[in-house]
């Protein structure tokens, strides 16, 4: 592996534990815990671990002696900045608790638990993954460990390595299938505890008791970075439109926190589109609206951030989208035989008359890939829509509309951008670096204290990371009972935006400023050697949610 | 102007000048100059300044007491890192010389100085500025200086505010018309030098005697991070093909620079690939046949980096390009009667045999912007085609012709990317801000010695900062005549990648390894406070092209 100067330098960083982990500590339990909704289903699915409490670690007088513990790790779901570090984390604490102590990585995800692959992470061989991004140690997967059949393919593995102890770090989804795992062992007496670690760069795996998942700083600072340049670029051009759509399918949080850091234009909020039931075609004009107001003042350019997950929130596409999978999957044969020439007047003609109209003024090239692009259920692929350029091509329909009707006078070109790769497997921020690091050690500490079911938990993370709080949170206490495939599962609530709260709010209050006038601001590239209020910043979301405490 | 933390702390970074512009200086002049081609013709169109010799600062005993003198500043074209820094360090060389001098600068490129919109740039002003990106202290424009009457019309408001020297910050157009209007000047006896800086992040403005362009250190160094996450992450999910596209139309300087700093698995050098007269099939199946290989080793990811200019660069193309641009010039009322549906049919039966079988090659989509898109001149858009979208479909067809051939059985999967205004207004590396306040100051020494026609140059660029050489070049040195919209015209000889260089040797003897191994390198973002081998590097393009000295 050759090295570039700066991972060479980076490889030397210490990440700053919480003080409490630095020492021998004891778990403090808190009062047994019921789930965020839905408590009597969710206390049935899961009799062994339901009701938990919450724990915390304070220190202890002296360290028990330990035995060697064997744990296996998997790396689950979408790449997010500070994985390796979890595991490094992790690795030096079951190191601490006795030297021969071992940590497997199951590979490529899930799948390599359920079909044996593993690899025996060295000290050696994490040497060289300290504080870098990526999830290339072990690699990662999308396989969902849901199956009894699943659970007692992997126990095999984990008796032959001798494994008493996995961890997996994921998303809400992969932590719900974690709860299940550790509730499916216990219920079996299987020996083996089962903790998550929470990850995602979108920020939606978050709640009461979990500040922030991982990867949401650096992914966002990365992003903010080149939205930052590009801001830069529009304002001294002074000549293009940039439509930036950013990653987040079921949540705003980025798009969110990427304003508060470069103060763009415009930045739609996809929680707030569906709150006000907003059609496809105002979000247009709230965006056209703007750019003519900014053209009246001879600024005709700007930027607009865009989340991902956009034409999924608005309530009359959802509508319409779900009337043309049924529409096509009952006329499948009938609309094989019609002419491509013909399709777009056949499917208006089968539509409702209201989604027929959202149909008729999406533009065509949009239309066209609803009808024809679906995926192997026969499904609308949502998610090929190209969001950026269907918002600028109708913006760029109306502006043309309104300069006939002598409304508008201005010139309008747009530039497009999507960033999502771009931040997922950068190098974490010190913030990620310690705070991964931290979630791992406290993994340990978990394990050590033979707990299952449970999610690592470091909290107090506007504070310096010394002052962190360590501890354990019952997943059980994170579920509620939502339709998945149309049957009822227990899941971890997934946080969206919330409209009430500080980050939206500090954003509201400015975003007409923005919008008008030019406030850019420009964050620049990730600082990790430089002074601490360049370095060592938490997101504005947790700076401002926690503010409003 | 809300400033982000990288921002305060960066302002307080005093550029490294070279020792000897830290002091008094003399001009040492070199041998009289030519042309590096049509000496004859150049001469004759530059009788005032041919000839004029190279120019080398030395240190000087004392310095010469000096009047006021009030310069005027363009940006022209498109944004590159630093130039705010050029103009800093010119303001700073103007106030040594004497504390009275002023600096105006022009308002949105050459045509704040045609049109008389201008602005005092005070030391107040311009503070926030220091060591940032963008061109947003006066903004920057692409109308090209040419006329008589645009020089006269300038020279107007020269006089009026007292200015004895323009300096014209801008690429290898804007150089040219620094040198023209230098001569008109000097021709009339206007008074005015007229001096260029080397500006461009294409890194295409660059020869014997100018080392590098500014901008090119830190846009490319952007573009690395940003390939650099997207690798890891390739690496990690191991499941896509990302096909990435860099700006840099002319030359693919940028392209090559990434690939030495981040080792991709196909990196298309255009320069190549029309020295090979390689057709765009070839250029598909030796893609195709790095992502077969890689998928017999069970690799189905990987990375390709393509120049923006990749499709303008292949010889039948060009050859297609210019047939369809006369037929449908020729055609045009009778083409505007065919039916959609049948242009495709018509204009391959218009075409030329060979013409035809290329447009025929052609994914349908791309196929029909060809024809349709066109610029007011009637001219096909050859930059409004996605080529990384082009390349990964053909790609595509090509593989699921092996796979029924039965000799691929992979999956190809593909992302795209194109990054371009992603790095224009990155907040300058240590080597631009350094490297732009030099050919800033040294401006003000040129302006200091009465000289005209010459382009700002520091030399030496692979050492630290201060062992820089300073000095000025003849414009017409660098000329040779060309064809410009029909006509012979004299201009900066464009640097486009040389086959024989250390540069691309260096990628060439290593890419066969790179495209079957996964040699990644993940640079991570330019750093401003860390060790100096994280901090303060060179291009590797630069750091080569000086060891094969």
């Amino acid at each position: 592996m050759k090295k570039s100067a700066l991972q060479k330098a980076r490889a030397t960083y210490q990440p700053k534990l919480p003080i409490v982990l630095t020492g021998a500590v004891k778990a403090v339990e808190g009062q047994p815990t019921q789930s965020v909704a839905n408590q009597a289903e969710i206390k049935e699915l899961f009799p062994n671990t339901y009701g938990l409490p919450e724990l915390k670690f304070e220190k202890a007088t002296a360290p028990a002696p330990s035995k060697p513990i064997n744990v296996g790790v998997i790396l689950s779901g979408g790449q997010a900045p500070g994985g390796h570090n979890v595991i490094c984390g992790l690795f030096d604490g079951l190191k601490k608790i006795n030297k021969d102590s071992r940590l497997y990585g199951f590979l490529m995800g899930p799948g390599g638990f359920v079909d044996h692959q593993y690899k025996e992470l060295t000290a050696d061989f994490i040497k060289d993954y300290r504080n870098t991004g990526g999830f290339d140690i072990i690699g990662s997967g999308r396989t969902k460990l849901e199956t009894k059949e699943q659970f007692d393919k992997g126990l095999e593995i984990l008796k032959e390595l001798n494994i008493s102890a996995l961890v997996i770090i994921g998303g809400d989804d992969s932590n719900t299938n974690a709860a299940v795992l550790a509730e499916y062992y216990k219920s079996i007496n299987a020996g083996v505890q089962v903790l998550g670690c929470p990850k995602t760069i979108d920020g939606d795996l978050k709640n009461d008791v979990i500040e922030t998942s991982f990867g949401f700083d650096t992914a966002t600072k990365v992003y903010s970075e080149v939205i930052g340049n590009i801001q830069r670029d529009c304002n001294s051009a002074k000549k293009y439109w940039h439509f930036i759509k950013l990653m987040g399918r079921s949540a705003s949080h980025i798009a969110l926190e990427c304003a508060l850091q470069t103060q763009p234009n415009i930045c739609i909020v996809s929680e707030e589109v569906e709150q006000k039931d907003m059609t496809l075609q105002q979000v247009v004009d709230y965006v056209a609206e703007i750019v003519a107001k900014r053209a009246a003042n001879g600024n005709n350019f700007g930027t607009v951030l865009i989340p991902e997950g956009l034409i999924e929130f608005i309530p009359a596409v959802k509508r319409l989208i779900a009337e043309l999978n049924d529409l096509l999957a009952k006329n499948a044969e009938e609309f094989a035989t019609v002419a491509p020439a013909d399709q777009r007047a056949y499917i208006i003609g089968h539509l409702s008359k209201e989604n027929a109209a959202v149909y008729e003024s999406l533009p065509e090239g949009v239309a066209r890939q609803l009808s024809l692009d679906r995926d192997p259920h026969g499904n609308v692929q949502v998610s090929l829509i190209e969001t950026e350029k269907l918002l600028s091509e109708m913006v760029g329909k109306r502006l043309a509309q309104w300069k006939k009707e002598g409304k508008y006078n201005g010139k309008f070109s747009a530039q497009h951008h999507f960033f999502g790769y771009e931040g997922r497997c950068a190098d974490p921020s010190n913030f990620d670096a310690d705070y991964c690091y931290a979630l791992g050690f406290n993994a340990a500490c978990l394990i050590k204290g033979g707990f299952t079911g449970y999610m690592s938990s470091v909290r107090n993370l506007t504070k310096p990371s010394v002052q962190w709080i360590a501890g354990g949170i019952p997943i059980t206490m994170m579920m509620n009972m939502e339709r998945r495939n149309g049957k009822m599962k227990p899941v971890i609530q997934k946080a969206l935006v919330n409209l009430d709260g500080a980050p939206f709010r500090k954003f509201a209050e400015q975003r007409d400023d923005w919008a008008v006038n030019t406030c850019y601001v420009y964050p620049g590239p990730i600082q990790y050697f430089g002074p601490s209020e360049v370095c060592d910043q938490p997101t504005l979301t947790l700076k401002y949610e926690h503010q409003g405490k």
